[in-house]
């Protein structure tokens, strides 16, 4: 191995496959191989690492299933974008909190509609089943690309308000606070992955399979009172959420 | 539609497999399919709802990718366990927290071993590149069942302490601060969602491109010296993370 420094520590005996994709993937993040570059060919990498097609392909797989690079078809493949990110220490809006680092933030509205709430729905809302709820879809575009398909649950006095309301380029939680008269306190989020079904692909943009980040968020003002459930799906390969987070009550059991 | 409170909001116009996912998600989220219990085979349900087979497939393969159900070879389609989740809102160890709401925490050790540190790691641990760094795999079981791989980095003199600890029954959190004496202060998480690779899936027992929630973490001491350097990969069909978060600094640009 030429460089001691440029692997996360790869047994000799790790499998042809495994070392193909440490040394590219130590490459793509130590910047020899930069974000949007094309990597070598697939018979330029076999003949580099003396490893069949076949291997080359596996390990070429597996740094795309990780989002490091990706494949365009014919053309070969590329190192993926370095991810766009949302702090999420503390309660804040998509475009309130990407537009502050520079981003451009545009909704699309796919929908707004009226109707009675699903049993979860109205549970969540504190509201009585089959109330009647607004139900929101939006597509959210960073620098005019999709980002995250946004659903959103509120009860239907305050989507009366949100249906007169800018909602292409607008936070919703920032309509709430102030066209809406009420404060925001905090939310609780539900934070796991799952796999884009057709309609979330078509949505942003993806092949059916692609990761999703998914996150259900219960946003409640600052009584305590749930006032906006939403599913929030992200785009995995584009992007991340960052969070700072403190030690407390160290204890041993 | 036979109960309007069963149902999101679901347009006539609606395709028919949407149709079918909706409601079968419904009666999921209800309980009228219970965790664990076995749906209709696809012909009872394409009888149900007057769809052909491809259409109930459809519909049976996208409740899927979203982690409600799961399918066993040659024996129909079953509903998912709720999922096991994660309290993040404070920094703390897997078995510290999980320990608490009841859960057997058991981790079965992969690997442990020195060597030089790739570039990523040293600049994310403020270590010289190619200075020596302890690397431990872990499998975590919950109740058994294995829910995270996760693989930590550490300087040396700390993996010197961490290989003589019980790391098959403790969170290495807790050996850091109690046999290494280093109280921990914050943690900076990076979170999003990757497919499962070979490798990931033989260790968390999945098939690859299963949905992995991926945390990347760098643990600081109580001075803020980064100590503990983490990628920890979930299962996100059986496990989320939560968060409360707090509306601070609202501002409209």
């Amino acid at each position: 191995m030429k460089s001691h420094t440029a692997e996360l520590i790869v047994l000799p005996s790790a499998p042809l496959h495994a070392r193909i994709k440490n040394t590219l993937r130590a490459r793509i993040l130590d910047g020899s191989h930069p974000p949007l570059s094309q990597l070598p060919s697939e018979s330029e990498l076999g003949a580099t690492f003396g490893a069949s097609r076949i291997t080359v392909r596996q390990a070429l797989g597996d740094l795309q299933k990780e989002g490091l690079i990706y494949t365009l078809q014919g053309k070969g493949s590329f190192v993926s974008r370095p991810k766009a990110f949302q702090n999420v220490s503390s309660l804040m809006g998509f475009a309130e909190s990407m537009s502050a680092m520079g981003y451009e933030v545009i909704n699309q509205l796919l929908d707004l509609r009226f109707g009675p709430a699903a049993a979860q729905v109205a549970q969540r809302l504190g509201l009585a089943a089959g109330a009647t709820v607004t139900e929101i879809r939006r597509v959210r575009l960073l620098n005019r690309e999709p980002v995250s398909l946004e659903i959103t649950y509120v009860p239907e006095a305050l989507g009366r308000k949100l249906a007169q309301a800018d909602l292409v380029t607008r936070d919703i939680f920032l309509i709430i606070e102030n066209e809406g008269g009420l404060p925001l306190g905090h939310a609780d989020l539900k934070i796991d992955a799952i796999l884009a079904d057709a309609e979330l692909a078509a949505a942003l943009g993806l092949v059916e399979g692609a990761p999703l980040m998914r996150i259900e968020r219960l946003t409640h003002d600052a009584q305590g009172r749930p006032i906006d459930f939403e599913y929030l799906y992200f785009r995995a390969d584009t992007f991340q959420y960052r969070l700072r987070v403190d030690r407390h009550r160290p204890q041993e059991h």
